[in-house]
């Protein structure tokens, strides 16, 4: 799963990913995700937000690092 | 730390938390988190919408049962 959500999102912590997706990828990412999951018992939550601008973001503590995107 | 986060907002999934929060509300939330976090290892990331319309939530598979915020 978190090989999969990498594929489209970074991963910002733990079970927690980020990223600017269309529909359809954002349509491709969850069907894949189905697939995967037991939807009985474990969930995903999507937040959108139609513009950046219209979310703030802030980080207390460390950042994850960088290279933990590579990874 | 999910005590802490608890008396504030309600518990979602793993370590994510959501709610409605006054600035002053935050600010205590955050003050007294960063009194048990180690700052170079741990963090907390704080996505703010100003209006809860601007944020779409959609959930896949299971939702956390309401019983989880009594617990």
């Amino acid at each position: 799963m978190l090989k999969l959500c990498r594929r489209y999102l970074n991963w910002i912590q733990n079970s927690v990913f980020e990223g600017e997706l269309t529909d359809v990828k954002l349509k491709e990412l969850l069907h894949e995700a189905k697939q995967m999951m037991n939807e009985e018992t474990d969930s995903i939550i999507v937040f959108k937000s139609r513009q950046e601008k219209w979310l703030d973001k802030m980080v207390v503590g460390k950042e994850k690092n960088k290279i933990d995107n590579i990874l």
